[in-house]
């Protein structure tokens, strides 16, 4: 297809076509003449993938850290995805590669006995998250944390069961749109399944005759 | 003690306590004198709560919902939880109050069989995040819902068996700031299963040996 026409598939503007041409997020098309290229499905799923990818907020720089990856696996399978993962948000507010010290992450990561890459974000991300409980008052407990890993390694263990294995491309782009688009939903379930069970524990309760909610066996 | 002593003691600056104080967030001190009042331990943990509730994002009209509930509930505890919520964000883009359709959040929480209140904020920011998974081409099915849904009902109910219940305040701040501040923590946790998981499934293999991941059974 001509450019005109990838625009009108991809539904990208030609001027940001172009721009992905220049910066080299987009893979050229195939010459077919000295001032037209043409371009097929490959462009149409790069594209795709760049909308995708900065409309779960991420910079340009990180989009081609991604891109850069599915033309370019590393060695394994696993350093490709932790790597095209690493390129998420939330950004730690030091250098990249400075690692800090990270003693509640490494705890909780520890108590569970997980591997884990202290390199990646995700180490400075889930201790800025526990300080952030400690400041309001909430710190995370054994038993909340113990009931807490059991769920999401549940929720994990199904993330990587319906993961594509077909090519590179399938993957990465499943591993970070999958992580980062269903942060959300599953935030808004949470919220949710608050709300059922409060409707039951607390039914036509007002908090003067307020005592320990009921435990909800419904699981 | 006096203002002074309240403002080493919070951390809140004497303009930002006296911004409180004007705005009706702070109750005011007791009288001691024409132009002196004595603050005691409610004013400080008014103004941590109000700290937490900035920390969390919330603009100051959200606050003083929240502020309003826990010094005039609601007439249950469910809708006094259910209101103070509702001011958490992700807002949604449409006016207070008005709502959408939201087709695929009906359609969750029904095959769930869950009780919710439509006009809650949650269910739009629920809409939102599955009409972003279709359109990135990873839609919810079934399959992932059911785990999903299991697994974060399991998390719900540690959350509500922990809530504190010796007063309003406690209870309130807990279900709101609980709910806020766990958020971060637990999309952390989910990707360092993912990380754990994969370090096991994928260990030392290229994409070119890529095959379905082994299904680790270690929850």
């Amino acid at each position: 297809m001509r450019v005109s026409e990838l625009v009108a598939v991809s539904g990208v503007p030609l001027a940001t076509v172009k721009y992905y041409l220049r910066e080299g997020l987009l893979m050229p098309g195939a010459a077919s003449s000295a001032t037209q290229a043409e371009y097929g499905e490959q462009h149409v799923r790069r594209l795709a993938l760049i909308k995708a990818l900065a409309g779960v907020g991420l910079p340009l720089g990180k989009i081609r850290t991604i891109v850069g990856l599915v033309d370019h696996p590393a060695d394994t399978v696993f350093d490709t995805l932790g790597r095209a993962l690493a390129a998420l948000p939330p950004y730690p507010a030091h250098a990249d590669g400075e690692t800090g010290d990270y003693p509640r992450a490494r705890a909780v990561l520890e108590r569970l006995g997980q591997v884990y890459e202290p390199s990646y974000p995700v180490v400075a991300q889930l201790e800025r998250a526990l300080a952030a409980a400690e400041d309001v008052g909430i710190p995370m407990t054994d038993e909340r944390l113990e009931v807490y890993a059991r769920h999401i390694r549940g929720i994990a263990e199904i993330d990587l069961e319906l993961m594509p294995t077909d090519s590179v491309e399938s993957a990465v782009e499943y591993a970070v749109l999958g992580t980062a688009i269903y942060e959300p939903v599953l935030a808004a379930l949470r919220r949710l399944a608050h709300q059922d069970i409060g409707a039951a524990a607390f039914a036509g309760r007002a908090f003067g005759d307020f005592a320990t909610p009921d435990r909800q066996d419904q699981s």
